[in-house]
């Protein structure tokens, strides 16, 4: 058993990780913080934890966090992140980052795509990227994660089978993705309206000026041992949770739907949450909903040599918060699969 | 272990039923039946099993299902229920049928509001209520159970701490309420049409004609004491799970809202799926989505002597299946809340 | 060829104001107020404008307005509407005021309901209850409206035919009501974001705290001739715009749907945007989205005595800025129906 | 004054004919056909026309629509128009065709994508392709229109200024396209279920199958004067109606998103049905719901070289009846715009 806190348990990300540890037989939630309501129940916030669960949000508080728990998450927005795991770093912990500040190994990148200064960069590039499925083995020997983003873990996991293998031109790769409102996060905006979002798509960030790109194509590359260049929209849907990625690759040379669905197969072999679906069928984002999986589907274009490759998740499990606890479970040397085999809540 | 077999399980319950068991542990899914997809794996039908289960659809066999399982769940349509329970209960499985067929005592009363005659009126009247919170002792002590419909759940939970203590005008209950669209079953009708739903709400069954009516005023009347008669209204909401609750009660004398939740809380006392909300906060459909809680809330209208009581639970889960489960769990000496922990998905 | 301003044109009234405008063959549109948004194109707010309407927010101010339009919408929230309507009336200006604060002839009601004092108690009791299908013939013959609330809208076209003859018991009845997100307003907040109104209905100021009561009671008791009580409950649910409201009344002697179909249906004869359903109909909010309508269908409930009433209309049409306009057409002597001949826009 | 028939007025874009024809000024329904609801009324399939319009479909008889009609919409499904649209046209009709049954020159063209014989081959190539803002000459001098897919729609004014003055590669275009549910038809099925599409995104006929693209191929190589040759791939979101397409090109040099916003604007300048937003903004699905305008915005991605256009339409608008309307209005000599002048339903 062992103590879990969550910093920043107040967002959707910490709301989730909540969620699911209520429900992992070997972490026990001892820590939870979230400066604007401190005092308050944690239910006071998300009544789905009525009755369930009686924790009250703590202000941040490093020796506390020390005290309370061995494996730290932290849940803060980017640019809020970095203090506090330069701080709890200095304990014993073990610390998932779930902000996209430790996911660089250059500052310049970091400053470029983010817009702001970084306050740590001596630790930069110390952080294991927490893709178990690509980095299982590094995770294990660390201390230290960053969590992946969202659009990242879709588009990644679409795309590493062809990368590895050297299939498709590296240089020309388009990733169209769609987002849940919850990738938004909880403060009520402008455009997280109901009336905004309900009936609608729109697009933001259009143009290969999303932060999320340089994670992509320094990830990607690595994959590819090759430098990897992508354009990605993103754009948003009318729906809750998902991450719904179509990725459009050009292929080196001819492989047929069946072959290379056998290749996915094969490079997802003995992966419990990527699926590689049969031939004809495609992914759902309502199948993953509230789940850790990652449904891939795939279909060649004859007529102009592309691979069109579709991937869904839900931001908010795989792509945030049960992927975290996927790290957890490594890094701990626990089931990998413990706390998150719910399946997706259809209908 | 127990071994479970689902007799009709390619609707949205017997779906369901597969989910939640999926997470069980002491029992073990073994045997799913579905006349129209014979043959066909589960996850063809519901592709949030794509790579989790592999049961294959086979066609109802008595014989087959008292070799393959102890406990049967029997999930299919009213008036197709009745043929097969009385199969199976020749055997010596442990039966929970979730249709209506089993509900009533009275023939007369199932064949005018169903509108189909009885084909096992000397079944009738020995199924137990499935309703755990009100009848545990004899869920206990019974091999059949006929598990509640949605509306009488959501309903009866909101009611039953005011009419067991004759706190309100018996004669002069109005329950308004509101189901998602998977209440409707996963048959494409005209109805179930997403740009029908979509940004609508629509009536059914207006004024007093519901099947579910007089199963309302049996189970109240038992718990009154006292003949219980409603006014009922179904609506149709643009959500996928959840049933809403209003009901309006008449008190028979002044009582504060406080005092009601202090009734309310400790008639609940102890039921690990009843929550009683403080004063002030009310159910939300979302909170309960995915789980099998049910939220109660209450005010009372001091204008008018009336209390309001809402509730709130998923139609697929407290409603039917997760119901269904429990049931099984108390029949079979397992902890009540076995592989329904699962907290609401919010966001 | 009417000018027409807008006070408070930035919010979803003041938006929809503009849109129905458009296309109106006797007014044009030439003056837009929003303090916040002062030299902003309205298309820049509500990109459905784009490149069709050029208006840019003004700052309010009663002279401009004088000189800019002979009508004036204002479309303030309560509390904010009083300071410009006394300052606008001053002038020659039609005024249709839509918040609450000239709803009332007795200054004590509003500010109780309202929790704030009336700066302008001498305008209280002067203005034209806007609700064409009960008092067209003051509407013609004033210059200052005060446009009804939404609910109440809905629950007194679903009530009048019955409360002008007498045939329910008026301290009796009972009103749940639907809202679509759109009536909480365009703000961003807690309950407007998308993830929380989503897949999900919850109720609040439960127990006969409603502002809207007073207005419905004060209403329905002209229209009775007898004072009236009632219990009413509103709700938040998932679909952007559309009030849908279930009346529950009982009959105070024996009548059948039949007959109270026809009673209705002579109450609006002749009355363009009331449609009576047949028998075994009953209205959708979808189908009166966009639109001016409002549908009423109902049923007697035989084994209670009870007649259950459902309306259905569009918040921001009938709800308001539509039946405002339908006010200015009545006010101006135009065809009633000017402006206003869409019907829903299904599916 | 023109009097129309529609052929097929039972679908959703046969409902959409009607309730635009509804509100224009020169042109009288006179006529509507569904051989399913003989003697129905239209307002018992769709109630928003309750008490509006009081049509009855009718069988289809070619001498009666002769008769009835001097325009003519057939909105059948493809296969099922061409008798029809043979039929009709020995008389002197205006014939505007909505299914795909006469969008190609080419007789293979049509068998090996729409997978069946086309009855009516010597009418190949004999309709003019209605898409007013490239064809608007031709449309006003045939009594014959064949009318885009919705698709097409979308794409084609997302790119023909692109494609006019040769500025991408013709052979490198990815069309990336999500369609409301109505896209599906009224029809219920499987994947037009509310519990399917709800919360959901899926994904069909990926990788270069659907009909629709030889459609955008034939169109945009007559536009570019080069073969053109795309990738597409459609996918199913959940809201009522649009169409969302984004659109990446690879520029043949280099051009800034202000050179190409203004190249936009000229191509487009004078069109009232299509705008061009400014930098920065994109369009929005919901922008556009219930009206005929096409919103499109782009960005040019300088890492990789694309420009990314994005465009929103409604699928039943300007994507079908809308359009539809427009071309009669531009063969009849109307004013284009007449009866299509309202804005999109915000929010």
């Amino acid at each position: 058993m062992v103590r879990v806190g969550i910093v920043g348990a107040s967002g959707y990300t910490g709301s989730e990780l909540i969620r699911l540890l209520l429900n992992h037989a070997k972490a026990e939630l001892t820590y939870v913080t979230a400066n604007r309501y401190i005092g308050q129940k944690v239910s006071s916030l998300y009544p789905n934890f009525a009755g369930v669960c009686d924790l009250v949000y703590r202000g941040f508080d490093a020796a506390e966090a020390k005290e309370a728990a061995e494996v730290l998450f932290i849940a803060l927005p980017h640019g809020a992140s970095m203090d506090v795991v330069s701080q709890a770093l200095e304990g014993e912990h073990k610390i998932i980052d779930l902000s996209g500040d430790f996911r660089f190994a250059d500052k310049e990148v970091y400053e470029s795509w983010y817009g702001m200064p970084h306050k740590c960069p001596t630790l930069l590039g110390m952080a294991v990227y927490g893709l178990p499925e690509v980095n299982r083995k590094a995770i294990k020997g660390t201390n230290f994660i960053s969590n992946p983003g969202c659009y990242p873990t879709g588009a990644i996991l679409a795309t590493a089978p062809l990368l590895t293998k050297g299939l498709v031109f590296e240089q020309d790769i388009i990733i169209d993705a769609l987002t849940g409102v919850s990738g938004s996060g909880r403060a009520a905006k402008e455009d997280t309206h109901y009336c905004y979002c309900d009936e609608n798509v729109s697009s933001y960030k259009v143009g290969g000026v999303h932060q999320h790109i340089p994670e992509m194509e320094q990830e990607m590359s690595k994959i590819a041992g090759e430098e990897v260049r992508i354009s990605f929209t993103p754009h948003l849907a009318p729906f809750s949770r998902g991450i719904y990625t179509t990725a459009y690759c050009n292929l080196k040379k001819n492989l047929s739907t069946t072959e290379l669905i056998k290749i996915f197969g094969e490079f997802y072999e003995g992966e419990y949450f990527v699926k590689v679906l049969p031939e004809g069928e495609y992914p759902q984002v309502k199948s993953v909903a509230g789940s850790n999986f990652c449904h891939i589907g795939l279909k060649v274009d004859e007529r102009t040599g592309r691979v069109i490759v579709i991937s869904a998740i839900d931001n908010l499990v795989k792509g945030a918060s049960g992927q975290a606890i996927q790290n957890m479970n490594i890094m701990c040397g626990f089931d990998e699969t413990e706390g998150l085999t719910a399946v997706g809540l259809m209908p």
